[in-house]
């Protein structure tokens, strides 16, 4: 049985790393912590975990931390979380950060969109938690830094198309459209229920937000040269899902049939990458509660453009679940463990 | 591993049987059935089990499916259920029936509120699948007739206090709230998002659900006396989740100190049964996509009067997962196999 | 033209008044207050309001305020009412108070329920906004308390009934459901999106709901005897909206017909009240956007019981739009003017 | 008093032409249509229209209604309108025809995208029913057009840039996304609450989509010169709204206050296009239930694009809404006439 904190378990992925850890048979969490809520049950600030789930949140420094468990998740802000993996870390413990603190290979990127790091030093020892991109190093890994939600969904929906060089990089826009728990349980009133319900806005546009120089680096990455892209982030009122529709321009020549080829071929073996039939679209609603990427494509032939669309669970896939993904990796298990469950319809 | 059919898997308890027995250990899907989707891969109606359920709905005679499982869930409207089961029973299979057609036991009461019962002499063989108050006969049984959904939670909510006989029967009043999945998944203008969406109503009002024949049997058998309740359903603008808010006035003196003890010892052992602690509500969001049934309670001492709020999900613990419970019960294994998944919060 | 001022514009109860008011012919707004949002447009707190209404939110003190309009709306919390609503008076303006501080006429009750009233002496001399039962006080009056959303869809809801003395009072159960935003649009975690969404749930239950003494204080006055109730309200996952299912035994019988006729009746000539003709019941989505409610009734034969329900808009019927009817009717100007908008639907 | 005909009333955009005729003060609805629903009084079709609206569905031929009204709303589906029209034209009388079957001012276009068209010469005869492009033409029309709901957020927000040209007509890509009303109340399982809700997906993508000839040839009239665009649908888990994001690169230099002044000029003295001040975008909770189009804009820097944010309500801007102001146009009447309740929030 591994043993496995969560640091930070009162957010909404903290919630979704307990209830998936809850039925994961090769686990047991042992500590939680919460600033707000120490000395609750978890139970009793998420009533979904009542007699599934028995940890009592607490309120303790990084140092009391490292001997309560053998396995970390860092579910706290970023800028928290760089000055408390250092110290799990250094007392030779795994840890998965789900913060975006160590997601940025270089550091002045970083600082630029998101403000000073405190330990520019341990980036370079993180590896990426993409595991459909990144498995072996992830497998090998002390410190894997989560991916960001959009990042997920654009990156997994974009590789095939990058690395076979199809498009022409600089004409991908990506529009995206996210579940309400992005934004976290803190009490905001741009959250509540009657400013969300019933309506749909676009937020951060105009390539500000900070997903952006992630995304970017990891489509970079595939394409072996730098990419710039367009994004738009926009509020869904539903409280879980991510899709991103990506559009790019074709460099060649390829018919409906090669383009779904090649993204079975690229994910052919993946457990949570399911391609699309041709015909078919991908939807929330049919990857809700899972850890499932489901992936859909179209060709314009009008304008000779193709567009890629990514759905996922932002908490599961886009959050907790990768986490739990990266987790059983890094520890030898096999990696769909505790992550079988299908999305729940209706 | 058990061979599992699904007769009538292209409705919500269908791919909701499919979606949990996925995960099921202990089981196989080896024939599903639909008229309508014949011919079709089950993860084509429903794209969220893609990948994760592997069947294709077949068009299939009672008689052509007996040799194709050794356990069959009957999720077919009333009326084609009866024409069903005995052919399954007759061929030594059994069958949990989600359908109305068995879980009355008079077949005169049966035929006053559904229509013409056509095998009346089969309904004594059958088993009320609610384990929490019939485990031992369920587990003896070839049929077993899974309970409605507004019973489910509405007996439950009541057993402790009608055995204690601590109210007076006279006085129940049961207002329930169900979410839309309840409707079922036939096209109707009634259920179009546009109508049920941002909204809220009440329907088949002044005792005239179906349920109700259902609900007056259980009380009574708990009561041990005949029992007429007002019931009210409504419709919620969710899709799944039922919370049924009852009232009854106290026959004799009790402090919310004893009331909770009386529940939490009634149902002391049960793993679906989750009594809310003094001060704390069920919520349908609490217990969604799992088969808990969490039970809070509340004294008006203004009135003298008890409140007892039962909060399921419909397709779960109303429908699928009950069922699910009682196979497992039937088959010797263990009550909560493959059901043990924590609700999904948010 | 009236000028008017919105004292607390910043809640959903104020950018409802300043909706309605936009298109009300004999009226303008000259001034608007919010502590938080001094010195904004209010058309930026609520862009829907954008060239629409055009006014600046300031920060005045009482007597600052007195000069800038002839009549007030005060939409400010409970306890802040009373210390500006007798300054206003005072100065010879008309207000309709939408707090509760003026609605209980004994200010023992009020103080029971809430806390100590600063100004006892002004209760006597307000009318309880309640146009069809109170109509020629209202005209008569400078202050008017308007009711609270849940009471005003029950008394609407009863009155017929207690007025012909043909049920037991002793045995009204009133199980109410509430859109969020009866919440307010203070940043609260119970009122996230993700909390409420795709959810249901009771709350403040067994007798504890502050708008308890409101209802029963009207409920009594209509049968000329004390009556208490009980009262459950519940959070509905949608904006607007308040539906009252509420039970009583009769105490005489009834045919549906004559009950269908007692209700037409007494609601004869009544703009806002809208009943439901036999077989049609009401729901949320028919009121959305206006100031009617529509009533409608079951009986239950097997029970003995009556079950009435009643619909409104809670931010409109239920705090601004009876709040404009309560302004036209104190103004001598026709009661629905600016309210003859049909509900929204879908 | 104009007398205005509904022909096909039993729709969403039937509907919403009563709610909104019903407080327009110079009009009189003197017959109704629905095949379905004929002989029933359209406030029992849909109860939110209850003593707000008194009209009785008929089931009539084009000749049998052209003397019970002197102006006509076809509410019909096309194909369906194009028989109809003509014979109401013949008669001497108005009409807007809210179908696609006179928007495509070429009928071989027309005849590719839909079907063989009965009476092309009619087409010509037809002005394209947005006002803020065609005001004139409308006036002096006896048929108008009523654009397509996608067409007019996405014209209203491209027609600025466009006839300044200042991108690069090749580059456009809209993203657009629609509330469920768009699928009209058709009973079908797509649109059923418990398919829709809670979840968000494309469809009609790679080109295929019926309103983009129709987009494409109000885009080719603004900038003189043929346009192709790429666009995609979304379907929104909301009743109504519609928001498209619309990228192009920009041809020319431009700064935010720039394009801000651009917008504000084009759309100066517009009731109803509303242009969201700098750093402000729209959203659909925004123009809820009015006839209102809000537009924000964007600069992306790092990528050369523009990005314009455009939201109406689908049923009001979008159909009904526009309907109302072409038939005020086409009568002489002050165009906003009925038209101006603000948007209801939340």
């Amino acid at each position: 049985m591994l043993r496995v904190g969560i640091i930070g378990a009162s957010g909404y992925t903290g919630v979704e790393l307990a209830r998936i850890l809850a039925t994961h048979p090769e686990v047991q969490i042992t500590v939680a912590t919460s600033r707000q809520y120490a000395g609750q049950p978890l139970s009793s600030v998420f009533p979904n975990l009542r007699e599934r789930v028995d940890i009592t949140c607490e309120n303790l420094t990084p140092a009391e931390l490292t001997d309560r468990a053998d396995f970390f998740f860092t579910a706290v802000p970023h800028k928290t979380a760089m000055d408390i993996v250092p110290i799990l870390l250094a007392a030779g413990k795994k840890v998965v950060d789900l913060s975006a603190d160590f997601r940025i290979r270089d550091a002045a990127v970083y600082e630029k969109w998101y403000q000073k790091h405190s330990c520019p030093e341990v980036i370079k020892d993180a590896a990426y938690g993409l595991p459909e991109l990144y498995r072996s190093q992830i497998k090998k890994c002390n410190l894997v830094a989560n991916p960001g939600c959009y990042p997920t969904s654009i990156t997994l929906g974009l590789a095939p198309l990058l690395r076979s060089k199809l498009i022409d990089p600089s004409t991908i826009i990506v529009d995206s459209k996210s579940g309400t728990s992005g934004a976290g349980r803190a009490a905001a009133v741009g959250s509540l229920f009657c400013e969300v319900a019933d309506g749909f806005r676009p937020y951060k546009t105009g390539g500000t937000h900070r997903h952006i120089p992630e995304i970017e680096q990891e489509l970079s990455a595939l394409y072996n040269d730098d990419i710039t892209i367009s994004f738009t982030p926009h509020l869904l009122p539903i409280s879980r899902g991510i899709l991103s529709t990506i559009y790019a321009s074709l460099d060649k020549e390829i018919s409906e049939d090669e383009l779904h080829g090649l993204y079975r071929e690229a994910y052919d073996g993946e457990t949570f990458v399911r391609i699309c039939p041709p015909g078919v679209l991908p939807a929330t609603q049919h990857v809700r509660g899972s850890n499932c990427c489901d992936i859909g494509m179209s060709l314009d032939k009008r304008t000779n453009r193709v567009i890629i669309m990514s759905a996922i669970d932002n908490i599961v896939k886009g959050a907790s679940g990768q986490a739990i993904q990266n987790m059983n990796l890094m520890n030898g298990l096999p990696e769909e463990t505790g992550l079988m469950g299908a999305p729940f319809f209706p």
